[in-house]
C-alpha cells in the first residue's frame, strides 16, 4: 500500500466525539423552571443568549461563563428578585453539567480504533481547559490522541499557530468537526482539508451564513462511521 | 564565551511577572463591603476558602471559580437572604477582575530583554485559558516568550509532559516563579533547575509546610533583577 495520503487527522471534541450542546440545552430549560416564577412573557433563550454573547469576550467559553450568563439574566428578568436558594439552584445545574459522565457518540470510539491504526490522531477543542481536560479523560478517548490542543477560539490564525508548532504538513493535515465555523472554515481560509459531520444541533454562536459557505470545499460525511472508507478513496486523490 | 549552561528559562506568570494575589484581596474585601449586613460574627475569608477548596476540583482555578464560590459563599453567609443586585455586584466585581491593566512587577521588563538576549524563554502558568491568553497579551511582555504552556495544575507530571512534548533537555532548563509549591517543588521532583522569588503574599492554597522543603535543592533570589547576574556566576557550573 501506498503512503496515505494524510498523515494527521485532527478531531473536534464536543458534539463531533461526544455529547455537548444538548446539555446546555437541557441545562437551560432547568433554570427556566426555576425562574417560572419571574419569566412572564419574556422567553428566557432570547435574554440568556444576549447575555452569554457579551460575556463571551469576558469570561470565554465554557460552563462557567455559562452559569455567570444564567445569573444575570436570573438577576434581570426578575428585577433582582431571584432569590439566594434559586441562584444556588443554578449553580448546582452547573456542577452537574462539569460532573456528568461523558455520552460518546455512536460510532465513535469504533471510528477512532480503526482511524488509529492508520494515521495519527489529534483533538483540538474550544473552551475551558479545565473542564475539556476532565472531559477528554473522562470520555476514556484518550489514549487514541497523541496530540491535545485546547483553544480559546477557532480562528484561521489558531489553526495556523498549532500547525506551526506541531510542524504539521498541511497537505496531509485533516480537520473533522461539526461546527462550519469554528471546524471547517478556518481550515478551508488557511488551505487545509476539513470533513463536516453535523450534529442535529448546533449553538446559534456557531451557526454560519449560507453565503459564508459559497466557493469553500470541504467534505460533508453524515456519520463518523464513514471517514475510514472515504478516507481510503477520496482523500487519496487529492494531495 | 561558552555556550551557556541553561538554554531555556520558563516563568510562572502571577505575582512572578505580574501583580495577582492582590487582586483577589482586594476583591474579597470589595465582597466584605457588600456583604457586611449579613456576616455578624462570621469571617468571610475563612468560610470563602471552604467553598474554594472545595469548588477547585470542579472549577479550576481561574476568577470565574473564585465569583462562582464567592457568590455561594455569600447565599449560605445571608442564609439564602443576598438579594439579586448584590450578586450582581459580585459577579462585576469579577468582571473588573478580567479586564483591569495588568501590573507588571518592578524589574521584569529590563530582566525579560537582558535574559532574552541570551536565552530562550517561556511562560508556564496555571489557570484559566482564556483569562491567562488575555493577560499575556495586555502584559506586553509576550514578544519575549518563544513558548508558552498554560496548565490546570503543576505537579511533576505537567511538568515532564512540557518537556516531553517540547523536547527540552532537563539539565539545561530553570523555571523561576514565587510558589515553591507550583514553581519549584515539582521541579526539584523531576531533576530540573528551580529558582524561588518570593512575593510578597501568598495564597494559604499554595503555601508549603517547611518540611516539605527538607532535603531539596533549589535557589532563592529576593528579585527578577538578580536572575542574569545569577545566571552568569552560580548555574553556569552546575551542568
Amino acid at each position: 500500500m501506498n503512503k496515505p495520503a494524510i498523515e494527521l487527522i485532527a478531531f473536534d471534541a464536543d458534539d463531533t466525539l461526544w455529547v455537548n450542546e444538548p446539555i446546555y440545552t437541557e441545562a437551560q430549560q432547568a433554570c427556566e423552571t426555576i425562574l417560572r416564577p419571574y419569566l412572564g412573557q419574556e422567553v428566557l433563550h432570547d435574554r440568556l443568549y444576549e447575555f452569554e454573547r457579551k460575556n463571551l469576550q469576558i469570561f470565554g467559553y465554557g460552563v462557567k461563563g455559562f452559569v455567570l450568563s444564567m445569573i444575570e439574566t436570573a438577576i434581570e428578568l426578575s428585577q433582582g428578585r431571584v432569590k439566594g436558594e434559586e441562584i444556588q439552584r443554578i449553580i448546582d445545574i452547573g456542577k452537574e453539567m462539569l460532573a456528568r459522565p461523558i455520552e460518546v457518540l455512536e460510532g465513535v470510539r469504533e471510528s477512532l480504533e480503526a482511524l488509529s491504526k492508520q494515521y495519527e490522531l489529534m483533538i483540538i477543542t474550544k473552551g475551558d481547559l479545565f473542564d475539556q481536560e476532565s472531559k477528554i479523560a473522562r470520555s476514556g478517548l484518550g489514549d487514541f490522541f497523541s496530540k491535545v490542543e485546547i483553544v480559546s477560539e477557532k480562528t484561521p490564525q489558531t489553526y495556523q499557530e498549532i500547525v506551526r508548532r506541531h510542524h504539521i504538513d498541511l497537505r496531509r493535515f485533516l480537520m473533522v468537526g461539526n461546527s462550519l465555523k469554528s471546524d471547517v472554515l478556518p481550515l478551508c481560509e488557511i488551505g487545509a482539508h476539513a470533513v463536516h459531520i453535523p450534529f442535529h444541533t448546533t449553538w446559534v454562536h456557531e451557526q454560519v451564513a449560507p453565503q459564508q459557505l459559497d466557493g469553500k470545499q470541504y467534505w460533508e460525511l453524515n456519520d463518523i462511521r464513514e471517514l475510514p472508507g472515504f478516507l481510503d478513496v477520496s482523500l487519496a486523490d487529492t494531495v
